[in-house]
């Protein structure tokens, strides 16, 4: 099949780097602009000489017609609030767009509005039809919307993980809906580049930390997404922790069995049978749980479950790369239906451990 | 005041060498008694060029006479099983022991022997007395008996971290006794100085993960002296998890208040009375959440609350040092007690940051 | 072409790990026989479930045999004095091998004896003719004699390294032959998965120290090739030091210019020029020095030079990835090589950056 | 005897938090004076939760009238330039001053504002009176000095490990003037507390890489004072390294001796007596080689010699914690010199080891 042209923009960041490292590979895909505002007109290996890119192209503003007349497609890296300010525009050229900020996570304009305030303030939207339109863009469990649409809101690092491991169990009604605490933990990088005191190495070496305690953000995301495939309204508890560590994501969530009978090999086999067809997931054998370095440099998910038979809690361990499941892969899983190529067409699913 | 005289065994593995690190600067206790099995014979400064001490002491077997001529007060850091082939014949001759093993954390010996069953095994014990006698030794929940006895069983750093930020709640019945969830992270020097192929940094760097997810050991302990404190049997969930780092243990506490009306403001109130005494534990604003980097090197526990008003939920986080706070400083703190000091005598309350 | 059968021995190991993963993806070769002592009868699932091999073989003793009939190549990864036992029965059957260890990396026996005493004592050996036919498996330098080879002796990762930096500059003659300092730093996973206390975590993180001070192995390892391509006997200095990091090695090579007005620009170009054919060699500019974390994941080495004007110091830098171009893809550049392929072929060159 | 009090100005800076960690269990010197430019007016606690205060003081500008009405001596941990700004306004006041900066590190200021020019652009100074009275705070080898100075530039991290290996040999005529390699390795906090992006934790984990190489400022630093001990002018080859870690720092030092004879022990045995009066610095047995773990949360520098016997070549290992003997307590050292009290007063020689 002919190949895609794919811009990417903000290339300097993790996401950017991430999507540029995967696309590299990639047997369908190719780079074919490359967007940034602070870098722009400076040549790629002076800002990244680690990652020579060929042709060792120059960094460029991301103008929409410069992006459509050279892209089919384009990924947007970029802070909050900023890719609402250029999807629009591509859109209307016909590019399509995989986001990988929040913009367009919520089908709602104003719920958006109301979580992230401070970007709604620095930048006025007004693209609610974008927002209803936007396909949530969690593969395992969107793909057929995916495929079929021009705009794709991919999901956080923490709602993917979280969400990889609860909506089987809501999907199935196996479990209480009130009740959920997600306890997630994460690498610094899904703080991105950009230099804060608090992700210094100096600071986040030896240190295990709470955050965003109750009301974290990505609460109302997952909480979207969870209620949507339970069919009814769901509160959860979802709290984050800054691991000293550069990148991996661990979701422990906890819930209770509707069924107390049921056992961990129950659960286990219809988590199992929920990703057969995904290459994605895999779950492991009850007793073994997942590493975050079991997962690093690679798209994929290892979940296990695990039982306690005095209360009927269910335990759901969910471990991902944040940079790639978690944000950059994912991506490409997007661009890959979008093109109508398997969703994993490309990405690796092999660690280089240790 | 005279000096008292201080056995420690087992000096070389992280629980003794902290001990010994403590008491260096210790106005009032002093160390006089080495004791090791493998490394017994050896020249210190052999062993640990790092840690001079005066006088570069030879590392002694712990054999019970020559401990009891040598020192008022032992402290055992000796592998689960061991304490117990030791303790009996040293309060014998009239040394108070505090061992930091876990050989007589449970009121009954038959419990004991079903957590530690493969210890049981391998060293059969018949000391159901010492169990029934032993004072767990929680300082801050503990201390008139601590101060009465000659055997104190220190915690463990899990233990220590979960019960200072459950037992409050739990006393004042602000909290539902079942639902408790404690997802707990460790550092990896909580599995000692023994080479084990995954604590190696190879593989413990870049890794969170999970272990002994229901049923690991501390369960029992944790939930024996919360069922003390609550009046009624607690059973919770436990999930330990091994973070990429030395030292340092966050415990993240969710219950449920059973008057939703309570706030964060209220509940950190009564955490704060609950500990006006004790300088070990400081409870922080809310909205301030501890990090382990902030009590590393020092004795002190950080507490912080907050709640969900949505659900009710309450949430409450534990840091502390595993190694000072959850072993070697809380039984200098029992030391301390025992001869007569107050229990913080000696002991470091600031860390070296970062 | 067809497809070569590739024997792993020794899979479990840092090395075997390695070479599965790069095999993994590898367009020509495909692993035909798990090899391992201690994992011998276990299905690979249970042993390393983070990397899942396609049909989860069956780990296998290596009888010579069975690695014959399954196998055209075998790769050794395991421990010194090891590689001797097996090498010589696989070569008789007609199984070409690399091995990873040092077993053949000296050309004359007796010096091997002299500085693997130790390991020769424990495995006495007879096989100095396949010491003396044995090619040095440094792939920049050796090409030619290794496709014409059946036994490999792949160098090690500080030799790796080292050699690259030092050996255009000795061979062109540019710098003074004695007086050369190599100061290297490497990652734990250097010391291989075995458990040993000084690499555990809490050991090994923040902490750096030089280690094997005058006469490490090494040193008469790089002494041997310099001295080949210098064209005269080298002696020089060599130590390596132990950093808190999991992958990666950096040698800092310093040596003086014969002629002083050489500049840094000067020795860039030369160098440049001396790997101008070599994918896998990447000389940076001027005044960019490379980082370890450039070449994770990578088959690639980075180097960069300096010249201090006021001494005629000579300052070339030299970054690999310890465990694939330090190790296992160097073995496979080889098998390639011994293969009739491209010796890059189907190795990673770009970092997963951060 | 009376208490000192000090003031410590730029107290959220990581030299200033060392310094009141110090100062905070020293048993004659007391913080009288908190003083900042960015958190003037805020509360401590506010700013620094983990380090409790006594009072709980708020941090005020570094007025030199409110400076000398409430301190007998000053610490100043400021970026380089501002020091410069303040030191002589303190002086005129009789406030002493110890500054961590490198302002007043060289005796002429012309060779400051050459090797800091751009500080020197930005902030014009006109003090080369001071920086000819200045003594420069190498507490071993500048005790008398400094006792009797108003004005002290505590020496740079790197210049006091390098210095304190070389310095002794370079005294007795052991080693050749010409050729001397430090090759020196620093955690990130060397690089200070305010955000860059080098140091965020993404990029320095897992990172290991050189910088400054060739003309880096402290290779003048070191250079002038080696000059003034050897009697002649030293021009020497210095190159730090970035490691991935919090706090250490080990200085490797490459020479050649003059007398080929000379062992490792006659070498241990020079440098052990040119320390003896000095508890601060520790030599190691020959063979034993220091890691930078072994002096974290000390005031201690550990030494250790080897000699290649084939070359004459020796190598001196000095390993010390960047932030106290390199930083801050250096300064603790000489404010205990100035005020009349034993250089190590106060400050801690062991570690909290792990």
């Amino acid at each position: 099949m002919a190949h895609q042209r794919v811009a990417v923009i903000g290339a300097s960041g993790y996401g950017g780097l991430q999507t540029l490292r995967l696309l590299h590979q990639h047997p369908h895909l190719e780079v074919s602009f490359l967007g940034g505002e602070r870098s722009s007109g400076k040549r790629w290996s002076e800002l990244n000489p680690f990652l020579p890119l060929k042709g060792d192209p120059v960094v460029q503003a991301p103008d929409p017609d410069a992006v459509a007349a050279a892209a089919d497609m384009a990924v947007l890296s970029l802070p909050n609030g900023l890719a609402a300010t250029l999807a629009p525009a591509l859109l209307e050229r016909g590019v399509k767009v995989v986001d990988l900020s929040a913009d367009y996570r919520y089908r709602s304009l104003s719920q958006w509005m109301e979580v992230y305030a401070s970007e709604a303030r620095d930048r006025p939207r007004q693209d609610s039809d974008l927002c209803a339109e936007a396909v949530y863009g969690l593969v395992e469990w969107k793909a057929e919307a995916i495929a079929a649409a021009r705009l794709i809101a991919a999901p956080g690092c923490f709602p993917t993980a979280s969400l990889l491991a609860l909506l089987p169990f809501l999907k199935q009604g196996l479990i209480e809906p009130n009740g959920i605490i997600i306890d997630a933990k994460t690498g610094t990088s899904g703080g991105g580049r950009a230099a804060k005191e608090h992700l210094l190495l100096a600071e986040a070496s030896e240190a295990v930390a709470p955050y965003g305690v109750v009301g974290h953000r990505h609460t109302s995301e997952i909480e979207q997404l969870a209620s949507e495939v339970a069919g009814s309204p769901i509160t959860l508890q979802f709290t984050p922790h800054l691991m000293p560590m550069v990148r991996g994501l661990l979701a422990t969530v906890y819930c209770r069995l509707r069924d107390p009978g049921l056992t961990a090999a129950d659960c286990s086999t219809m988590l199992s049978s929920a990703y057969r067809g995904s290459p994605t997931v895999q779950v492991l054998p009850v007793g073994t749980y997942p590493s975050t370095k079991w997962v690093r440099q690679t798209n994929r998910a290892l979940l296990s479950v695990q039982v306690d038979n005095r209360s009927g809690q269910l335990i759901v361990m969910s471990a991902i790369d944040n940079l790639i499941k978690g944000q950059a892969g994912q991506g490409v899983q997007c661009l890959n239906l979008m093109a109508g190529l398997d969703a994993q067409t490309g990405l690796p699913l092999l660690p280089f451990y240790p």
